[in-house]
C-alpha cells in the first residue's frame, strides 16, 4: 500500500513547509508516501473564474489519480472523523487497496468532477483554513493514524 | 474589547511558535490581543495522573481569566463553527463584554471546572491535534474573524 497525496500549488509559508517535510520523515517508517504537487492556475477575481480555475485543476488532478486508489478528497464540508476513527479506516484501506489517494485543491478548493472520484470527502475542520494549512494537518494526522494503527507513541 | 489567550505550556515547535508571533502580528490592528502562558504541570503516565495535572492547571488557568470575560474553552469534543459563524460571534460578543477569553489546555486537555466556567466550548476539529497546533489554528481563526468583521482581503 502506498500513500499518495495530490496537491496543487507549492507550499509558500517556509514554516509549513518544514512541517511537511518533518512529518512525512515521521511517516516513513511506517508507509510509502509519495506527494504530487500541481502547478496552480493562477487567480480570479469572480466566482466564474474560480470555477473555470477549479475545472482546469481538476482536469490534471484527475490525470494524476493513481490506478486502483480509494480517492479522499479533503472539502470544508464534507464527513468529520476522529483520530481513532480515520486510524481505522487507513489500517482497514490498507490492506484492500494499492493506493490510498488524497487530493486537496488549490485556494479555490476542488471542482464536483473531483468529488466524484472520491470514495470519501473528509473535512479537517467546519472552519476554513488555508489549503497551505490544511496540508499540515493531514500529514499531522496520518502520522498519528499510524502511530494509532502500529501502537507506537506518539512523540512531537 | 481585548482578546485574552491563556494556553498551558511554551510552544516548543519552532515553526508554530513562528506562525503564531505572526498571525499576533497581523490581528493587531484590528484588536488588542494578549497572550497568558502558564507553566506546564509535567507528565503522567496514567489517567489518574493526568487528572491530577489537569486539576492542578484548572487553577491556575481560572484564577487569570479576566473579570467580565466571555470565556470560550476549546475542546475536541465542543461546538463546530465555520468561519463566517465564528466571525459573527466574535463581532457580536465583542460589542457586550470587556474581554473574550479563550482557553487552551496543556498536553491531557481541560479540566471540567475550567469547561464549567465557559459560555461556549468550541472544537477546531473532531480529530486530535498537539495543543501546540490547536493554539496556531486559533490564532490564524481570528485574524480570518478580523479580516471578515472588516472586510478585508484575507491575504497569506
Amino acid at each position: 500500500m502506498k500513500i499518495v497525496i495530490i496537491q496543487v500549488g507549492k507550499t509558500k509559508t517556509e514554516q509549513l513547509r518544514q512541517l511537511e517535510i518533518e512529518f512525512h520523515k515521521r511517516i516513513t517508517p511506517f508507509a510509502q508516501i509519495e506527494v504530487i504537487t500541481l502547478k496552480d492556475q493562477g487567480e480570479a477575481d469572480n466566482e466564474a473564474g474560480k470555477k473555470i480555475l477549479r475545472q482546469k485543476e481538476a482536469t490534471v488532478i484527475i490525470d494524476k489519480i493513481p490506478k486502483d486508489s480509494v480517492v479522499i478528497a479533503l472539502d470544508e464540508r464534507g464527513k468529520h472523523f476522529s483520530s481513532l476513527e480515520f486510524a481505522r479506516y487507513i489500517d482497514q484501506t490498507k490492506d484492500n487497496s494499492d493506493h490510498i489517494c488524497f487530493i486537496i485543491g488549490g485556494v479555490y478548493g476542488l471542482d464536483e468532477s473531483v468529488k466524484d472520484k472520491a470514495k470519501v470527502i473528509l473535512s479537517f475542520s467546519s472552519f476554513t483554513f488555508t489549503h497551505e494549512m490544511i496540508r499540515t494537518l493531514l500529514i499531522e494526522q496520518l502520522y498519528r493514524a499510524f502511530t494509532i494503527i502500529k501502537g507506537k507513541k506518539y512523540h512531537y
